[in-house]
């Protein structure tokens, strides 16, 4: 059975927040039990905040981020479409597959892992798209690409936001961006488990959802009757996750309880005293200097150093969690996660003596 | 904050076993993290032998039960399909759906609420069909529908059995039976939070599966790749949902330390006093005899009685929860969940008390 305590400074999940842990273990009530539903309306109304939104059809998907994906595609492409995605990192690659399965036309606009999407370069690629797509925080690159130029120029396009690795961390704008739907997850910089995907959805997007989706499970007609907006009294879609949803709820309100501005600058200076610390050791970072998350830094791998042996030593000797890159650069680059719980000053300063220790041990 | 600690005698969730509270705040780990890759390769050992099958592939699926249902369907069912499907309940009415929004012919065979399918109707509606599918348990009625009858008859077909509600509280033999896809949920007769859904697939069924699903979330070719089983090394999919997954392997865990055949017997006698309790009373059972679930119990509700008022009462007054009627019988039927943890004889003797106590009330 394990119970290993480790520091996880990965990719996600990151460690959660004490007040999550305590939710955990609340008595368990019933989906449609008044007190449940009284949780839920408020887990909303702390998403609504933490996405500054003030759609009503905002609420939790129950499964992982990428069902919050999904769920934001399926609902609003049909067979056909023309829905513009900006790939540059292995979520981008991920929103041009799902948006094909739902028979979209996809038109692809890329850049170099590590380099962020140009906002112009997305507004252009189409003539009338039905959708326009993009990462906000690539988790596979450590790359921030810019969503609020985008806005302007989107036109009849809905305007679609991957907010699994920035909501929380880095200022989200739903409504002063003009984003149309936005998912994110929870065990990123929310300081939740994974397992739910909050998801948020303008009254234009609304309109346009689909009558009925490929899936009955992310079916937000449906769903939408069960968590509201409420017209009527709530219809029964499928049972609602209880523990996850006492977890999110909790991790909302540690968020909020700390201030969504004090949230951002916390993870903005662990980020800054991370990336300073590896380039003060003749480190180089991967993503593009002005796109990189404080949440998650990318670096590349010394030369000569075994960087899965690394990763190992952190993990056995101090129970530290780092990333390894993905796709073309599996084995050159590390990623560092500093998010939710995890981003604080105390753990830079373990991450940085541990990985003195373990380089000079690899030597 | 709702800390209310309910007897959840409802049709799921139920109470959680204790060993599953304990589970949901272990310390957080990665989903690629050594120590949780052998927990999840226990979690899909342990769904084997509940599942009481050898199936390779099985695993939870990171949604609910409606998600295992989707999953099911989506990865076997092709555009034009004839896919039969009894309907006796809410349940067999979502697989049709959920199989019409994959483009199958669906084939209803039909049997009132309350009364079970018959086996030969599922087995003569289509000449070849695909799929035939069928709910064991159902939930909106408290009726079992017979399994095992079928597979002599499925000729080519692949049969698709709902096992949320019986998985655990009653005998499922998925080998033994032949049955080649089948899901259940953690909240019911596993003593588990919702939010997973395990699955199983035959390597007949998985021969079938369709190469680029709609769904890529529930997509099992990918999925597959992460959970295993393994022929190679393990690859991301999505991030696992690691608290859930904790709770479920605990679940099992209680699950097989009793042993399958005392869980059965536990349920099976808490339903025969429930159930003995009600008629003692004058009351009338609304499922068929002979095929009423002793994890769930559906009683018509007496002449006179504002129902409502009664599950309201309970709650406030005893927090004990029961479900009402669906559909048609909204208002008419109540449904009385000992499922998992809740199967307990005091559990019985509480709410037959309490109820006793509120009806005296409602005069």
């Amino acid at each position: 059975m394990p119970r290993s305590d480790r520091i996880l400074m990965g990719p996600g999940p990151c460690n959660p927040y004490p007040e999550v842990q305590e939710a955990l273990i609340r008595p368990m009530l019933g989906h449609l039990d008044p007190e449940f539903v009284a949780l839920l309306d408020e887990t909303c109304e702390r998403l609504r905040q933490v996405f500054r939104t003030i759609n009503p059809l905002t609420l939790p998907i129950s499964g992982t981020g990428s069902a919050g994906m999904e769920a934001a595609f399926v609902n609003v492409v049909r067979p056909g479409d023309a829905v513009v995605v900006g790939v540059n990192g292995v979520f981008g690659e991920r929103m041009s597959e799902v948006a094909a399965r739902c028979g979209a036309e996809v038109v692809r606009v890329e850049a170099e892992w590590g380099s962020p999407i140009e906002p112009e370069a997305l507004l252009a690629a189409h003539p009338s798209p039905a959708v326009i797509a993009v990462v906000h925080a690539e988790t596979s690159t450590g790359v921030r690409n810019d969503i609020e130029p985008l806005a302007a120029g989107k036109r009849d396009a809905l305007l679609l936001v991957d907010c699994v690795t920035s909501l929380g961390g880095i200022p989200v704008e739903i409504d002063a961006w003009g984003v149309d739907l936005a998912y994110s997850g929870t065990q990123k910089c929310l300081g939740v488990p994974p397992g739910l995907s909050p998801l948020t959805v303008s009254e234009r997007a609304r309109e346009r959802i689909v009558e009925r989706p490929s899936s009955w499970y992310l079916d937000l007609n449906l769903i939408g009757r069960y968590t509201g907006p409420a017209s009527g009294p709530r219809v029964y879609h499928h049972t609602a996750p209880i523990t996850m949803v006492y977890a999110l709820h909790a991790g909302l309100g540690a968020v909020l309880e700390e201030g969504l501005e004090d949230s951002f600058h916390r993870h903005a200076e662990c980020g800054r005293l991370l990336q300073e610390g590896l380039q003060h050791r003749g480190m180089r970072l991967f993503a593009a200097e002005g796109h990189r998350l404080p949440e998650l830094t990318t670096v590349w791998v010394p030369d000569g150093v075994d960087e899965a042996k690394v990763r190992r030593l952190l993990l056995e000797r101090h129970g530290i969690e780092i990333g390894g890159g993905l796709g073309a650069y599996a084995g050159k680059v590390w990623r560092i996660g500093l998010m939710g719980h995890t981003a604080r000053p105390r753990n830079v300063a373990l991450f940085l003596a541990a990985l003195d220790e373990t380089l000079e041990l690899d030597d």
